[in-house]
């Protein structure tokens, strides 16, 4: 059985991704044409109804666009109506829903320079309206994520930018979107989705932590959280399991982009699973175990050696790799082996304050157990049991046991 | 005239340091005895009261230190007095000052899974009273701020730390030690230095974003800020001065680490001006620029291929690499064909509001020329002119005009 | 049943570790104490006996070593025939054997600035002199293969080392060692190690690909191979069985050095099967249908969060993996529905000639179905089919049919 | 004087580009339309004869071309005539030569597998053919070294491609082509372009050493050297002039690209200076020290930001920062202070053979000052002056003296 012919819902295998799983794709992904810096289109256009269709065949719950992958830059009224009308009548036949969308602010060369923070004052403005009218259709359509990559907000060269400055634009339009959507009242968040750089040198907001930084500083914070990509902290060599933590400890996990990347080097866009499979693996088991209750979605390019069968053979793979490591990282969690060895390596010490319950700083400075009478040597002397730990997850990770 | 035999104080060169400068270096920087993972030391230990005698005389403001580098590990009070008071003569005999200090929790074994996150709840509480015991000697000192490296705290292997948990601890500690400074009454900050990896495999708090994120959810965030080091963000591939301007823009950049670092591999520590070049200079217009009025700490390490006269050629390279940039940075600021260059590449207009003061949302959505009537073609046609920007600032940085 | 308790040999577990598996390990690498550039020791010294008959007892097939090991630097003479006979003896009570041995030219402080390419002609001519010490050592107990690591071969800065000069000092010291084996008569090849960097900024041939040019200008380029490392490639981001194999294509895979890597940063030495998954997946998979003959040899480095517990449940993880990773890609090879999808993807239209026997230059200039009727258009709508051959190989890793 | 209008020749400006200085462009630099993964076009098209005619005032003695940057891809045989006639009148009213041809085998969807290693049978024979065809026009406009970049030419999953199979292919494939030329009796050297990945996950011959090690397994590698480009060897975190001295050690340096590169990341293709400078300042050194008599090659991408006038300033300044380090690097060779501290840095005794002209093996055993009565410890003692040395190259880099 190959993943590109996944058995039928409901067959059992726990490997079948249904809509409960919550797998949605961007039109994007299976309707990229493989045009890269250095090769022109190896893929016919795909027309999203037939992306609805198919996604819908394999078991995804929705999917998510940028405006541009509706209705191409500069369409009329009447091209965009009826282009939004098929496209709601392929969503209606299949079920599928859209709980994101976004905003195409890099392709026209327009944009060239960026968009809510291009040196230029009216292709700010530009961008602002392009996004507005996207979000409005975004909420039509049902969408409660709107995200946002700012990947031509940024420079290749040192004076090009004032960085400072720019930041102040960024706040603006983000205070601003933010102003649009309340008045509105629309139910609708933000998620900025961070990059370190191409297609521009450097991009600001480049991880997950400066966007959850500049997140404080905006007038509505609450509204705004983040849509962190796998490759995008991996191409700064990141740990993309703890960023998604530090993302989740903050509260502001709104939304995910699953891929795979194989290390510092362009974007690569690999199917989830592909690149760094532990990785993949530990993000998983975060996830299922954090409470996150969005949508896994999948932001990927397949390869353009592909046809449409290998496009499609891509997708389904994408979402068999999520639920093959979500059964490894469910057993593992309920192994009793790893639960002792959780305890062995002192997990649940770590979950214990430093400081007692009704402990005063002045009662930690009094406690001669914790400084004078300590002895660092025996201390440093228990082992800490990772690697058992580890290779316990090794194991059930490649169903080794 | 040789890098390690500068012109004497008040010669007018303007390369040659002085303490308005405020050059400031650890005393484990030239102190530093050059053991490696693969290495022993090249070097014999330092007086730390030889380095700042030194220091003084090539023209340093003031030293910074580590507990550990003043009093080793597990000192007696009798012999921690001693060294203290031929440390604080040092001082005053030199007139240098100690405008930061900060704790070891990284070299004794006892740290080896972390200080403030440590698996071992004994080994927090430890963590938490060296630092403390450190932070009133830092004050009696005179320092105002307070730096914390978190370098052990992190994990090699996905199940060893739980990251979430793992934060709560650090917000602990962090909240625990604004508590005690604040009890105190002292006038100190702390600033937080991130590192993505090395010695860990990952560390928490990677980057500066992921420290400015951390640090609004502390219970005092106005007295915790960040330490950046250049090349602990150029480990991550990041642009140093973009990071820069992030941390100034959020009025949290409280200290800086100068040094060098060629590109994404270990932490190389290589003198300032070292490594990559064009981001040093678009670095020190940053901080000449922008009103940075904290220390300009070097934290390098002399390579272990040096003996002692090259220890001291290498600090003296790190102040006189500064001047020269600061020196070229000021001529291209102050260059009418830059700032004509500036405008052409229409900086000025990124400092304009995108939404003019007074203009309300509704103004903008019924602003026809913003959108409706917006030429994208025409707008993309404008050259954006950074290629000429930048290479009139190659040609101020190399003095080759 | 962990990785630190493996069933006894000959129960017919898959992944029990045995002699015939030809598994060995260095000395350093379960003796590794611990320290790095940040912390000092966490682990007491281990009797080199004791590596021995632990690496005996997890079914290791044998140990390697460098001179300073088992001797330490500086050890007199009879210290040294004893340290060699306690040695001798621990491998003859297990039958461990010895099948590569090297030099350490990287400890000592003399080393520095390098050894074979040391500035300084007394420090070359003493490498020499101690590398021929101990391939006398090495050849007694049985070594064949000879390893070469120059880790300090190399420089920080540019004019500190004539790149072109230190190649001929190192091209000097290969052919001097050459000619002493063979004037000797010794069966012994020599493996460089290359490795970008780490602990020198950059260090003279750097990668696989450096290292195996290079040995094509020595006097003796047939006893001469290379000995690639998992994460010495992986820290330049360089694709590890793809190095593999075109040291294998050149027939100089004489060696190799088995551990984990998590991309590019400093030198991880993490337990074989950590880090990048699917690049040991594939490495295996070519070691074992390449018909390589040699060692698996692990290099890593139990973390310093590790007792000796957890150093030897690393080293029986490595072994562990690695046999995992062996069954995974003979099951991947053996089944028909890979081998249908690797003629899919014309796997064997690439093992065929691009010019058919005994057809001439001219032949194929004057074949019109080359050039002239070629259909480019048709030929590119043709899909590789490898996303789907991919995520085959992904289900036979996982055992997730 | 900006660098987008240099003085006229001849007027004594020592940075002012000529004939002389063989500073070539390809076609394919200027004449970058700025289309990237994620943007069209930002510039019409520019006529070959348009970028003949500019690039020969600026200064530049030649221009190099693959076959599709003068006749598009499926051109008829009389359109291409008519391209080449007007291409080669607009080289001979300008007097610029074509040192250099290449052939395009990556942009068109047929070599989205590859050209000389595609799985497809047909397309690499159809490869060949399109490159012997371009082969024989290159010959015809008087080009001396043909560049052959296999961009496509590797895989993004590990079965897809055998790489010892691939590498056969490969060998074929150049030895063919050397065959060709050798029947052709033309005076034409073959020179392959590493690259590490992009557009590829992984591309064979990843570095200047896997090409050098490939080249020596060819038929005619006297035909056969490198063309190594800066930002290649730097996406892998190489030390540029190490690799280029490397190259010039093994006498393959038949040619260069020279660009910026801002470390590892996608490939930037900046102008020559921008990115490392540092790497830049000691690559020039190298090859104006070296002997090196070939094209100093430009093979850049002016950002897409930029208008034409941005595009002509870019490719000014390529030129001006080469001869700026020229005179630099040249000046920094000419101090008597530098000279001075390079026998402080023993760069002399790295010149001397390890063992002395007669001297025999025996002798070197017999030596005991070489072993038995060194000195270690004193030998380490003795500082290197690295950083003195280093400090008076950035002196003379910077013009701070």
């Amino acid at each position: 059985m190959t993943s590109a012919t996944p058995p039928p819902a409901g067959s059992g295998n726990p490997y079948t991704p249904a809509p409960e799983h919550k797998f949605t794709f961007g039109l994007w992904t299976v309707g990229w044409q493989g045009r890269d810096p250095f090769g022109d289109a190896t893929r016919a256009p795909l027309d999203p109804v037939e992306s609805v269709t198919r996604l819908a065949e394999l078991g995804a719950y929705g999917v998510t666009f940028h405006d541009d992958d509706v209705i191409p830059f500069g369409s009329s009224d009447a091209d965009r109506d009826a282009r939004i009308k098929r496209f709601r009548q392929a969503l209606d036949s299949t079920g599928l829903v859209v709980p994101m969308a976004t905003t195409n602010l890099f392709t026209h060369p327009v944009f060239k320079d960026g968009a809510f923070t291009a040196n230029d004052r009216d292709v700010r403005r530009f961008a602002l309206r392009k996004t507005i009218r996207n979000i409005d259709l975004a909420v039509e359509l049902g969408a409660k994520v709107y995200v946002a990559w700012g990947g031509r907000e940024g420079a290749e060269s040192g004076a090009a930018k004032d960085v400072r400055v720019a930041l102040d634009r960024m706040k603006e339009a983000f205070d601003l979107l933010g102003d649009y959507v309340t008045e509105q009242g629309y139910d609708l968040r933000f998620a900025i989705e961070p990059k370190p750089n191409e297609p521009r040198g450097d991009i600001l907001l480049p991880t997950v932590g400066h966007a959850l930084a500049f997140i404080n500083s905006l007038e509505r914070p609450d509204i705004v959280g983040v849509n962190p990509e796998v490759g995008h902290e991996q191409m700064a060599g990141l740990n993309f399991p703890h960023g998604i933590a530090q993302a989740l400890w903050h509260g502001k996990l709104f939304h995910i982009d699953l891929n795979g990347q194989t290390g510092i080097k362009y974007d690569q866009d690999l199917r989830f699973g592909a690149g760094d499979l532990r990785a993949a693996f530990w993000l998983v088991d975060l996830l299922e175990t954090a409470g996150y209750e969005g949508m896994r979605h999948f932001d990927f390019k397949p390869p353009r050696t592909e046809d449409y069968d290998g496009v499609w053979a891509s997708a389904a793979g994408c979402m068999r790799n999520y639920l093959i490591l979500k059964e490894r990282a469910a057993a593992f969690r309920a192994d009793p082996q790893v639960q002792e060895a959780l305890r062995a390596s002192r997990l649940d010490e770590l979950a214990l304050p430093t400081v007692a319950e009704g402990e005063t700083l002045a009662d930690l400075l009094a406690d001669r157990t914790a400084y004078e009478d300590f002895d660092p040597e025996a201390a440093a002397a228990r082992g800490m049991a990772f690697e058992h730990l580890d290779q316990l997850a090794m194991n059930h990770l490649l169903a080794a046991r």
